[in-house]
């Protein structure tokens, strides 16, 4: 049975509440739960975290496990400032793919620049919560 | 009936034969009637041009087909330097989804910014020649 | 009797069609025939392509025939990334008036630079499609 | 009756002193004079100054009078430097368009950055006198 | 009994008439007489000038005053390209704070960066007129 | 009666103990005590911490309480380098007002960029401790 | 016999006509017919286009025949905006000499750099129409 | 007798398992036990966290203690992010020296831009595990 | 008998009281007073102005008077910010020598950059009030 | 008989021996030996030195010689770094060719700028030990 | 026995002398006397020169030597603008390790870039003359 | 009695033959006679190298002799690139002033950044060889 983690990172908790004109009104549980139902034969972890340091630490934990088939990463703002993930990302053996609700691309300078990506297996953008679950397919084809 | 097409951009003809530790040895013939077989119910055209004129013309021709659910488009180098095709892009009604064979954020600095990013829907880069079966997915959401 | 060439760039056959909030919502079929009728006394040709290269030809063409008396260019998302074009104006002998629809300077910082500006005679922005007229008036001073 | 105020900015009191090679030989009063005679249903006003805040003042005086079509400013070097300027003329509601007599294009680059267009109707450069010319008759249309 | 001198610079007697929506409909005169009504005790002068040398010349003329607690200076677009004044500011011994009031950290990436700032005690900005109000409150302290 | 929420960011718990040339010498505990005795009327929180993830949890956790007038936020370093935090503040319904000790654009140049201010209310700098003062002062207009 | 193809790009095929002080006087043609004179037992095939994409066609059609020696290309002003030509280039497999006419790192600053140079065997730029010989005597060696 | 503290920023845990090709095999605690069998006279402390705030805590607590000689840091990515740490050093008493186990100016160019070395007694960088061995060294003279 | 006009721009007015460890404190008068007496055989005028308007007027009004030798030039800050300014020294036929009381290149970046220097015969900068009779010793000669 | 100087600046002398992948096995001497061969009716001539101010010197006492036809220089590092020698190469009679054994713009950002290649005749890069002889070649036609 | 190399570059044969502030009062030559006494087993060489050419030839010599350790260089400012040295480290054989008096991070802008890095086997700044002493420590190593 | 040196750098020793528009037809031992002419009382000294490491030499040999009054330092294309004599210039104690014969802001951009200005009392340019006679009179003030 295939496992895949998602990683949300900062103000992701707040998903239906924060800025629904980009974001959507549906809460990150209930699309969790959503997808669960969907891919009954996949096991499916959700983490959570404001800290960047939190997520590095997760990443170690289940980085090495080698029954996890992936990881989904939507680390939010620190995609663009944290070279700390990055390299945790980088150091780790389990593939992670960069996930991203909005398009960040049509959004401020700043969010045009991951410091990420060049450690992923790949990168998602633009398709609202069905980003997440491009990702998944796309760790088990 | 859903109809999907995908246009490849300068050099994907070479698909198989060029650099293949990036790309892959796979044609893109090939996998394109690998794509078909597994979409029997969706109506899959493809179209690859050298030249970003032939590619603006095409998406002028297709773009205001009601009937066209969306375009698939891996613009090669063009992505990078066609200000011309973006609007192309921003200028049709068929949403249009970005794809990239390889991760472009891992290789060199000219491939980290697209000038079609901010008018497409999405981006999916990095996940080889399922990165078009994964925008497929996304457009049949 | 006066001679002009109307040169219209990509995406420029869609006007009246693409983003008429910028562009407005009249063909340049249209525009160029009324044109014709306020100018009795001139004849005046319209040329558009998409391809770079046509462009070029085109000025090639064009560009050494003592009977033009100028070129009107609206080089579109060319204007900015077409040193090609550039070369082909500083070529030719017949003068051109660099025009533009809108006011690209009030909008995205890639449409501020124009690589043609230098080599045409001058340049014309924001009047609509009264910008052509004016190169026309301009050319007939 | 139509009424079109011109202003022109720093060094253009010089006009036919200053530079002839770029700016020609004719005086300002002279061409404003041809102007006249050319436009005798169109109240011309002219103003120079090499101050500033005098160009602020007149564009406030002159910019909500309804009566007025138009603005026509060569601002000169100030074009490149003033955001008070620019403040200016958005803050007013009578319209401006930005001419040069030269094509500031082709000259240095801190020529090529014009803080005043994206706040005005138009540009129109590289004409010489008839520059001004261009911009009387874009407000007539 | 405490002296405050108001300086401001180009556009603002355009208060209340002119961009309503960035900054308000009361216009600068109604403004310091409510002011005036709130700090009986505090002599509050008010100026206004559109020319960067009127500025120097005041702040020459009151910047050697030992009754005078302080200056609020909103020096509106020259903030951004007066070093002249800047260097006025620093010449002189009363203190000077820079208010605005927009939030100019969130409008064009030209207002982001201040010449005054490094030469002034403090920067107030973003609350409309208050922020009048809040630099007086800071000289009182 | 008004309540208002101060937090302050990284290194900010020594102050009085750290750089006393630039921040004083007194301690933040004493002049909230200071602040308190002031505005007997105003329910005044404090909170600080070292770590980015808890300064985005605790705007969580207050930003939407319809009982706060407002949050004073001095993120220290943070407000240079700190995108999510800034996402937290645009996401939270309870207004945010930047403060800072010392004039920030008086010191380093990677000190004069903010990463908050563009989605704060308003930003108030240079003023030592009366800064924060300053902010309840706006809050409570 | 060995055989090498000369790959002009655009407005090279004006040589003797555009700008004769940087280019020279003489035809291409007629270069081409001396240069075949010089070299009877090299085999020397010509082709130019204004369009980017038969370029990239054309090396395509030729890059990948085991008798040609090399290509010799002058790709003009696509040397520099054209990142599709250098991909094709990369991914071909007969070795491609860049060439340029003039010391193109005499002239503008956009002609300083060039999107080819990495990928080509080497650059010869500044003799003239040698410039062409030499690369063809660099293949013969 | 001396007393020293190390601390590891972020990923630092991983030593032996990361990247061993960089930063070797051998695991950092292993590198403790054995530096402190080497300096039987020195009291070496060893902390490592990946949370940015949990380091600039820890130098808070340690910093003012004037038992302690000095503290070595590897701050690892944060090096290149945290203007926060920077400021904790800044702010305590104890000196700190910046090591690396990489020569880090060799690697990408993110790398090669410190925070901290501006506020660190010295820098060390490039020699494996020693480079901590020669920063005790360094507190020892 | 020669005839030198000297012009000096913002603050400069203040000698002797601004910053006295950077331009002493000697006023402008005395030291014009001092100049005259040793240069007898020489008619030196004096102008000052904060305005910048004023120094282009100025200049227009004195630049073709074929008995002026030469125009000595502070502009103090307009030095780094007028093209107004050089665009009259470059139409004015009188030579004119660019001076500064301090070592401008020694102070803050933005005084590195001199819009005048171009268009001016010399520059002098660092000798205190030397400079200017350093200047007049060059129109001498 | 045609005479020729070869040049060679820093580390050129380790040819044979440096970076072997990069610059071959064969030693300059062994080189220039084989080059006369080839060449019995040219007198060639070569010099090498690690310091700028020889490479200028030599530049100097060669340069005027109406005997000499020209001179191959291989700058090495001071391609990129000395303006000196560029200054001496503008400065002489006799005509310079600039070469490179490596294609320098397949190398590293710094080794893409080069400040001799504006002042010399043209420039040859990328043919390995060729590059000289094509560079000879060059001056014999 | 061990043998060790130190060069130094520009200026620093005026240790002692020079700016005592930042490098101290001792003289080089005391320093090395004082090395050698601590160090009787360790052949110290000690070479200084003012001329980058020097630094190279001499890099040479030594640099293929399989008898030597290391060699430790301070190149002063030539760290900074020598391309030219850096080939030089990166030619030989004998590894090196980069060391600096001051921390020259704590500098100007200039001095934080070093082009030597990225080929010295590590970096240590800041220590004062036990800088050289740590290099010496980390070859014996 | 005046003791004065004249240090002159790369390529001035061919004045009077290189680039005589620019630097005149003059050599400078014709006017150094002369100036040692005019200066009866002053002991003018006169060095030239080509050589950066000579002239750091020589800035040390006499740098610490009380009897000299200045150094006039002429230093080329040095001025642009030398860190090292900057340092040298800062390191002794005679003071030293830069002067150019030609006005370098009129040039080419890379010669309008100095180096060496910060470090020097003064600078004089643009005077032809007056600039040194400047220089002399500006150190016997």
């Amino acid at each position: 049975m295939a496992r895949i983690l998602i990683i949300n990172g900062p103000n992701l908790n707040l998903l239906g509440v924060r800025e629904p004109d980009i974001y959507g009104r549906l809460s990150m549980e209930d699309y969790i739960g959503a997808i669960k139902a969907d891919y009954p034969n996949v096991d499916i972890d959700y983490y959570q975290s404001n800290h960047e340091g939190d997520i590095i630490d997760r990443l170690h934990e289940e980085g090495f496990d080698s029954d996890l088939n992936g990881i989904v990463l939507n680390a939010g703002a620190y995609t663009h400032t944290s070279l700390a993930i990055a390299d945790a990302i980088k150091a780790i053996k389990v593939p992670v793919i960069e996930v991203h609700i909005s398009n960040v691309h049509a959004r401020e300078s700043i969010r045009h620049t991951s410091l990420l990506s060049p450690v992923c297996r790949g990168v998602i953008a633009g398709f609202g919560l069905d980003s997440y679950r491009l990702a998944i397919e796309a760790f088990l084809y």
